[in-house]
Order: structure tokens, then C-alpha cells, then sequence
């Protein structure tokens, strides 16, 4: 069986021929085997997952109704779980404008192929979720890139790319623990965004998955403050369980036929199963004492994180104490470069986490030093041990640069 | 909360501005509370699943290792069991050649988005599973249309356009149990295609869902004859369960990273939890014994559906019996249009079935008065209460035409 690349080479669509490889994919792969310390992705802790709950719904959507074993509609009854859900957020919404999708990544692919034409605009930060940048690149676009500040991203900048004539087909925010950089959007600053999009009559796509693992006062989302401009964006890969890859957004409801259209082309419908089980377990009124677990767990590891970032790294790093999220996004000196430590990492420990350059949307801004901690994956005594050596590591970069 | 249409009316993507609501959407919308029998989807029987099995491989991926709750790199037990799958499929293919998939559909979507670029040119049947048109419609095609006989797709016209200089990005194909036309391609035919295929480097998408319900000798498929071009679809959905949602392809391993590339973009990875019950429920050797019943089972059906063709349609109409899948392909008298029968017997007895409009790649081609008709999903009981309501319902309107 002959399997030539030079077969296809020049069949593909022109937009794929030559892409770079995925760093997240990478180390998605690597994984499975040496990646002994992940601080990589922004995933849930495995110890926390409610098991016990969750075997409960399991079994009942097995003996309950053979319609959870085939293509079925969108679940109703989780729909009207998360409009349930939302309300703790400061969220109010129907039924009829949530959708389901087969996770959060779709949710943000979907409105991107819903709106975008190839060289539309879009504006986006600077250092953004390399999920999103993935979903537009498809497109030939004209991509804004502005920076972000300490409240977020940075509004006078973007106020004045819209009154220089700026139209883009829409703005991607990522209001609470913000995706790699950490930053809490204060709600003076959430107000004045969606005053400007609605002046401009600029969609916002507000991603957020980890809105509800706050670990100090909330802040209430974009959402709860505009139903017409903000289209919300979540998944309960973050706060139950990834496997089962079910997300949800809440967009105006004219958007729901032209929604399903791409979706059924793409995937025909959300696992249903996964839609069943979530719905179940949702209704056993389980979900808020999870969630007060995971905030309780997290904030321990978070400090745990911090304790170890000020004991077992240089003196001279930059960082913040993130509020919300999963992650803490660190800079170090101007010498070390974070790709030859996580390969160094990687190789001599098994310490995996994100170099900086896998979320900079534009080439100009500079990330060769920073480097993104998750926080929730790992447990205390890994958070510890592989901070330690990640210290050593670049403290030993230090001197040798 | 306004939610005014207007809007967003004019930043929407141009394709998706004004598209057709998709029949098959609706019929799953309304079949939440409205249909009694349905003969409109592919859908397996709700009484032949595996629940017991299917229970004790939930169970234990819950308790077997925290990794099942996780993203997770695609299941390589997963793969190794499907390369054990399709040897009785004759297809010999290795783990590196397979690319796990969010169900049939996004394989489809995944190899049409690989290939396509605007104003490419694409080769199908007049008249083709309609998510096949689903996913290539975003780009702006030249569809070349040709027809089917009853050996399939028309050789002689297929080559005609290869010959006169059409060169289609891909050409596709349903060789077993056709969707809509229920036919069986013989092998002669098969071996044709295929040295087409080779002698005109076009690659094949050999669409198989239905490969695995076979009611005679089966017939090998496309890919066992030539693994370079020819790239397999199938999904767990129609031989197991399509609330678990993963599919697979099988293809030249130089593809495997592209397609990661695409997938990444829209959905990151496929969902981890079905994936790894599906590992163990064919860990566990039960696939044989449960497709035999489905073989045994749904010939009992299809010849339950012909015999109340025969008993209670007109005789004027035409059909096949078909060797394999799920579907019954009618043609009425000229005289009768299939949507308006579809209309009056969901309104009259909650009875749904697929008008041949449905399936209709070319404007030109005669389907006002075909149907499509499943016998998996209802019992023996439905099917002969469905068919001859349905049949009664023909003779009326055929009398009042």
C-alpha cells in the first residue's frame, strides 16, 4: 500500500496546504505517555469529577427512554437546566435562544462561519485563546489586533479603531479569567465595551468557560448587560467534565435557523447521550455544590501555585494572582526563551505547560519570555514539585544566557 | 430583551443569507411530540441496542481511569479495534490510517473542507444523501451532476466528463445500501470506478454507513480495492448507537494531519467518553453477535415493508428490494406528489417519511413522486400499519387527480 504525500499535495484547499503543526495538539499527543506534570491545558482536576452523581444520571438515561440512544433533537430539558444555570450568573434567557454544540470550541467556530466572509475585519487582543485564531484562519480576514491592559482589553484603543472607520464582523472577549492572560474585566470596564459595540453595532462574542470558577466576589458577564450584542459562549467542559463535550451559547433567537444550518452540515447534532446524562445530573441539583468545591480546591491550588511561583522562581518575574480562571500567566526575564524551556522541561522532567508565542494573534508582540500556568490539573504536592524544577530550569537558562 | 432580525441580517456570511430551512431538521424538530410512525430517518431499531453490555462498558470506563473524563488524544484501543472491524470488511488498514470523527457527517464535512476551494469541481448522482449537499454548499461549486442505474453510479457517463477534461476534486459514493436509492454497486462495477478513480487521480469518498447491514452476500467495498484513492467514511451511529456519536475514517496517512488541523478549528477532539465505552464494548467481542441480530432483524423488516408494499400500495408504483441497509426507494405514479402526501399523513396520522425532493442534487431531476422509506426503526406492527395508511392515502389522491 503506497501512501505518497505528492498525491494530494495539490488537491488540498489552498488554506491548509502549509499550516504550521499545533502546539496544542502537540502536546495533546505527547501526552499520553511522558508528560509527567501538566500545566499545560486548561483542564479540570481529575479528582474532583462527581463520579458517583454522575454514574447515577448515566444509568437512568440507559433504562429511561430509548430516544437517549438515538439522533434526537436538542435536549429541552437541558436547555431549560441552563437558562437555570445563567440566572446565577445575572443572566436572564429563554430556551429558545440557547444552542447546544458539541462544546465550547464549536460555539466559537460556528458564529465565526456564521459572520465571516473572507476580508471581513475582526478585532481581537493581541494575546488571545489560540482556539479562536484557529477558527478564523480558514478566512482570508483583515485581523485588528489591540492590547490589553490590567482591566482587560484595551478600550480607548479599540474606540478609536471604530471611530477611524474600523467595522469588524465582531469582537472576541474573554471578560472573565481571561485566556492566557489571567485578567478579571472590572464591570466599569464590561460597561463601557458593550456601550461601544452597541453604538457601533459591533457584535461581541463573549467565550466564557470560566466564568463560574471565581475565587473572589463574581463579576456578572458581559451577557447580563446586552441580550442584542453580545453573543455568550460556554461549556461544561470546564466545570463538570470535558469527555462528555457538550457547550451551550446564548445568542439573539434569529440566529438559531442560520446556527443549525452550519451545524448540521458540520456534525448534524450534539451528542445526544452526553445531552441526556447532563440534563439528569443538572436535575439532581448537584451542580452548585460542585462548583463550590472546585472554587474551594482551586483557590487552595491557585495560592499553592503562587506560593511556589515567590519560594522556587527568580525574584525578578512578572505575574499577577488571578481571581478567576484556571491559569496564572507569568514573565520572566528577557533572556529566557519559554519554547527551549518547555523543551528542556519536557525532556529532562515531563513538565509540560504553554509557552506565550501559542497565543500572540499578531508577530509584533513580544511573548518569547512568557509562559501560561494552569493551575487546576495538577495537584499540591505536583504544583510544588514542578514549579521547583521549572525554577531550577530557568534559573540555570539564566546564568548560561 | 429586543431581538430584531434586521440586526444581524446584513453581517451574516453570504452563504448562509437565505437558505432553504432543511427538511431533515424539521422532521427531527417535529418529531418530538407529532410523529407516530416514522419511516423518514435512518435510524436504527430502539429495541435492538445493547444495553446491557453498553451499561458494563459505561461503568467501567467511569471507574477505570480519570483520563475518560478528560480531552483526551483520539482512543488508540478505539482504532485498534476498528482496524479489527474492517478486516471483515475486507479492508486490511493500519491505526495510523484511521481519524476518529464527531460521527459520519463530520467526516464528510471534514474531507469536503480538506479539499474544496471556491469554484472547484465536484461529481455526485443526481440524486445523494442530502448532507453530503449540506456540506459542500458553503463553497461556490461546479456541481457535475450524473445518474444512477441499477449497477449505481453511471460509469459510462462518469467517464465521459474524466474525458472531456472535468477533473472533480473528489468524486462520491455510496456503494452499499445507496442513500436514497437503497442500491448495491456488484463488484464489477466497483472495479471499474475504482481503476476511474486511479487512472484520473480523483479521489473517491467512499460514504459506508450502511456497509455493515448486509441481507445477501456481502459485497467488498471500494476502499479494500485500493487504499490510495479511496477515502472510507463510517460511523458507529447506524450499527450501534447514534446517541454516542463517533465515527471514522480511513485514510492516506499523510491526510491524518490536515484533518487534525480542521477538526481542531471546530470541535478540538471527539468526545472522549463515547470513544472509550465504544473501546470497551468491542473489547468485549459483542459486535459480531449484535450485527448478526441486526442482519436477522432488519430482513424481517424490509420483507414485512414489501409485503405491505405488494399489499397495500398501488401496483402501478416501482421499487427494489433492496440486499442492504435501511431504505425502500418507491416511485408512485406520475401523478402524485410526495410532499403533498407527506403533508396530509403527518397531519392526518402522524406518519413521516422522505420525499425524494429531499435528496435531489440537480434541479432536473423528476422526484416529485418518489419516497424514501426506512424499515429499521419501526417494528413489524408500525410498518404494516404505516403502510397501508400511507397506501390508502395514495389511492386517495391518486383518485383525485
Amino acid at each position: 500500500m503506497s501512501d505518497n504525500i505528492l498525491f494530494y499535495e495539490d488537491k488540498y484547499a489552498n488554506w491548509v496546504r502549509n499550516p504550521k503543526q499545533n502546539i496544542i495538539q502537540q502536546i495533546l499527543e505527547a501526552g499520553g505517555g511522558n508528560i509527567k506534570i501538566s500545566f499545560a491545558l486548561g483542564l479540570p482536576s481529575s479528582h474532583l469529577f462527581p463520579i458517583s452523581t454522575l454514574e447515577k444520571s448515566m444509568i437512568n438515561c440507559l433504562h429511561e427512554d430509548s430516544v437517549n440512544f438515538q439522533y434526537a433533537p436538542p435536549s429541552k430539558e437541558l436547555k431549560k437546566q441552563i437558562v437555570s444555570i445563567m440566572k446565577e450568573r445575572g443572566v436572564f434567557c429563554r430556551e429558545e435562544q440557547i444552542f447546544l454544540t458539541t462544546g465550547g470550541q464549536e460555539g466559537i467556530s460556528l458564529l465565526a462561519k456564521l459572520f465571516l466572509n473572507q476580508n471581513d475585519q475582526v478585532i481581537v487582543e493581541k494575546l488571545i485563546y489560540p482556539g479562536l485564531m484557529m477558527a478564523i484562519k480558514q478566512f482570508k480576514l483583515d485581523v485588528i489586533t489591540v492590547n490589553t491592559r490590567d482591566s482587560g482589553i484595551d478600550i480607548n484603543e479599540l474606540e478609536q479603531h471604530l471611530k477611524t472607520g474600523v467595522r469588524p464582523k465582531f469582537i472576541y472577549i474573554i471578560a472573565d479569567g481571561h485566556n492566557p492572560l489571567a485578567i478579571n474585566m472590572p464591570f466599569s470596564a464590561r460597561l463601557k465595551l458593550v456601550a461601544l459595540a452597541k453604538k457601533y453595532k459591533i457584535p461581541i462574542i463573549e467565550d466564557d468557560p470560566y466564568g463560574f470558577l471565581y475565587y473572589e466576589k463574581p463579576t456578572l458577564p458581559l451577557r447580563s448587560i446586552n441580550s442584542d450584542w453580545v453573543f455568550y459562549v460556554s461549556t461544561f467542559s470546564k466545570i463538570l467534565m470535558p469527555s462528555l463535550k457538550v457547550g451551550w451559547m446564548i445568542v439573539p433567537e434569529s440566529l438559531i435557523d442560520k446556527l443549525n444550518i452550519i451545524k448540521e452540515a458540520r456534525d448534524l447534532n450534539t451528542v445526544t447521550l452526553s445531552q441526556r446524562v447532563l440534563a439528569d445530573f443538572l436535575a439532581r441539583n448537584q451542580l452548585d455544590s460542585h462548583l463550590d468545591k472546585l472554587r474551594i480546591e482551586y483557590k487552595t491550588q491557585r495560592d499553592t501555585m503562587i506560593g511556589a511561583l515567590r519560594k522556587y522562581f527568580p525574584q525578578n518575574i512578572q505575574y499577577k494572582i488571578p481571581s478567576n480562571g484556571m491559569f496564572i500567566w507569568v514573565e520572566l526575564k528577557n533572556n529566557i526563551n519559554t519554547c527551549q524551556l518547555l523543551h528542556i522541561s519536557l525532556k529532562k522532567y515531563g513538565i509540560a505547560f504553554m509557552p506565550g508565542e501559542v497565543f500572540a494573534s499578531d508577530e509584533k508582540v513580544k511573548t518569547i519570555n512568557a509562559m501560561r500556568l494552569n493551575f487546576t490539573y495538577c495537584n499540591s504536592e505536583q504544583i510544588i514539585e514542578g514549579i521547583q524544577k521549572l525554577g531550577g530550569l530557568i534559573k540555570d537558562l539564566s546564568k548560561a544566557a
